[in-house]
């Protein structure tokens, strides 16, 4: 499939290096192509761990891997730093901002998503998702400012709204980043200020459904808000949020009066949306976008008229083929990332050498959500049935999952030296705010 | 001496939580004063350290410690987040930006330095100096981005020029600088890049005078450039910089033509003025400035007219006095502003209790610089004499001496690790760079 006249062996370009691309690249070490990996950032990120930068338990590069020193023993890897802002299927290349076209045979795309505003991107300065180091250092100074702000001032009502944190979102990001940051006011502040109580500061956690954890099972999700309760939380569930604005929110029940929340730390929590990069792939290939901004592949990952192409992970409206079962959607975690990383490599492989390609299987292995300290909750997914635990067990078992999943050795230890340390003193390493000033690399 | 009427106990205030402020707040524990320490960041930020944050080594939060957490236990301190913009030493009041005015019977200030161009603050963006965590997050940034874009770039003159590395100043920021860029280039990165060999980059370290580390004594001055060789510097002393544009800069050598250097990234290390707040402070009380914009204190630290106000640290023009001796001049350096701090809050006491104030008295144990794996020199003053060592073993001894001084069990611990494994593996742990695009939070 590779054009001799250009290059001896395949080219391969992954975009990405999530953890979709990561074992995408990872899949095809040894392989006879030549494989070009760019991503936006010199870093893999580990994102399930995140909201601990934005929270100050950990420092960026306790999380942060740099990729080319990943795949430095790769050989068949070099790596690029630069945006990919176009996909010319046609002529078989990828547009790089301010560095010209770079040419592929095979091209795997795995740039994975962004936060939605749903249609509100209005909202985005004023309430901070969290994608990125840059969005978790954002949410991380007003954190830590609201509470300096908060000491400073004498107005009770603009003191009580400092002292008010919002977390619009009831998933996975929401309840860690609610029960966090309750933590934070209960456990790791009170006894450092003179003239506020940290310990008095509310966090609310406002979710549109009735559930908080809504992919978890019911019982579980229950769990979850008992847990979230218990550290301080303020659950508000069937709860929407109408309108943002700088000094706080409206919030419209599914039942009863609108009400209005005082808020100057506010955080979005709410909804991801596809890469802009899907459009991009959907214009050149002709291929079907799904609600979310997502490319719908074929079974095998690829793209319907485009076999040369795979998405994979959070880009990507894949579903799992299991013999005889009806197809299902795959979900939008870091496993799946993973596993399509791994198909979609081997069937580039496959391809190349003229083997027939496979269908995409999704293996779960279960659920698991942290909510703070010793609180989780757990659904593993065993040849037996579900298995499901929750509080002290389940934060262990997070943790150790989470620590054992974490690229690189001296990372592990970093983050389990500072997790130990934080746990005993109930401290955070990282509350340190670079600039007082908010951030202008944010739109 | 503090008014009945507004406060029980007399009211301090300390402006700025480097090295000089922070000893003084620590040096009036459990003394019968309110004490307000005001800083315009969260943190103390330990600064002989600054450059391994610059250079990837280590994260902010190792280096950097919540000013408010370190006095939590000191029950006579408020911390407040906030600039000082003002000093109105009639009133007896500073001024917060944003914050309104702050009383004081006596004041403290410790507002420290900054980076001098000399007058040409057009310099700052093209060649950024290293004085807070943002800075060295720039700087960051600039050097793990010109490798980056040198793999991406295909016109070898570019290239090269983005892999020439020019540091401005020999003294120890900026010996610190170019020693641990060529560690990087010639330790770190080789293996890791596919196109360019890392190992090939420049680092030039440019000095206007004849010496590098001129405060230190000649023989290990010349000690000092011979390790700065061996790690591949290249040291032009004799040659001052008489231009920078965003292509590089052009050098005037004591003798001979000038030429020019095309780099796409320069440090500035090469000059600190006195904060802002020293002009404020002489404006107000009539206390001269020296040419560096230090104000010129009296013996005790104290100001002529104004002997509830002092200035420490290095924004003091102050001189050491040993009963029979001529004064002389104290040294910019940490261990002159932790005992400057300690003088003038043990005098500002006396000065309560109704005591005389003493005289500063600077105790030199001398000089140390780093330039890089394996490499420093020390100069040591002991009651026999100096004591000079350099390579391997003043490396060590400066490697401990850091860590001792490191603020908080935990950060030395981490730092610890950190430089460990850095050692054996050659590697950087830091190598994150949050944002491709030019921070926009610099001038």
């Amino acid at each position: 499939m590779a054009d001799p006249t250009t290059s001896a062996r395949p080219r391969v370009v992954v975009v990405g290096c999530g953890f979709g691309g990561l074992e995408a690249v990872k899949a095809m070490d040894g392989a006879a192509v030549d494989i070009t990996l760019v991503d936006r950032t010199n870093h893999h990120l580990f994102q399930p761990l995140l909201y601990q930068v934005a929270t100050a338990g950990l420092s960026a590069p306790a999380i942060a891997a740099p990729v080319r020193h990943l795949f430095r023993k790769q050989a068949n890897v070099t790596t690029l730093l630069g945006e990919v802002t176009h996909v010319d299927a046609a002529a078989r290349v990828v547009r790089l901002k301010d560095h010209g076209d770079l040419p592929y045979d095979h091209l795997i795309v795995a740039a994975g998503a962004t936060h939605s505003y749903f249609g509100r991107d209005d909202w985005a300065p004023l309430a901070p998702g969290l994608k990125t180091l840059d969005d978790a250092f954002e949410i991380r100074r007003r954190i830590l400012l609201a509470f300096e702000t908060a000491e400073k001032e004498a107005n009770p009502a603009r003191r009580e709204a400092w002292m008010t944190f919002v977390v619009i979102g009831g998933g996975p990001t929401g309840v860690e980043m609610a029960g966090t940051l309750a933590e934070i006011a209960r456990q790791t502040l009170p006894g450092e200020f003179r003239r506020i109580d940290p310990a008095s500061a509310r966090v609310l956690l406002v979710e549109g459904s009735p559930h908080v954890l809504q992919s978890m099972p019911d019982d579980l999700s229950m769990n979850a808000r008992e847990q979230l309760t218990r550290l301080g939380v303020d659950v508000r569930t069937d709860a929407r949020v109408t309108t943002i604005d700088a000094h706080g929110l409206q919030v419209q029940p599914t039942e009863g009066e609108p009400y209005r929340i005082e808020s100057r730390c506010i955080v979005w929590a709410a909804g991801v949306v596809a890469s802009p990069l899907g459009k991009a792939v959907a214009q050149s290939t002709g291929a079907q976008l799904d609600r979310a901004g997502r490319v719908i592949v074929e079974p095998d990952l690829s793209l319907p008229a485009h076999p040369e192409i795979s998405v994979v992970g959070d880009l990507a409206a894949a579903k799992s083929h299991v013999p005889g079962r009806e197809p299902q959607p795959v979900p939008g975690v870091s496993p799946a990332a993973k596993q399509m990383g791994r198909t979609a490599a081997a069937n580039l492989l496959a391809r190349i050498a003229g083997r027939p390609t496979r269908a995409f299987r999704y293996r779960d292995y279960g659920n698991l959500a942290t909510i703070g300290r010793n609180a989780a909750v757990v659904d593993l997914t065993t040849p037996l049935g579900h298995l499901k635990f929750s509080g002290y067990p389940a934060w262990l078992f997070w943790l150790f999952a989470h620590v054992y999943f974490l690229i690189g050795f001296r990372n592990r230890l970093v983050v389990l030296i500072d997790w130990a340390s934080a746990y005993w003193s109930k401290q955070r390493y990282a509350r340190v705010v670079s600039h007082i000033e908010p951030s202008r690399t944010r739109p």
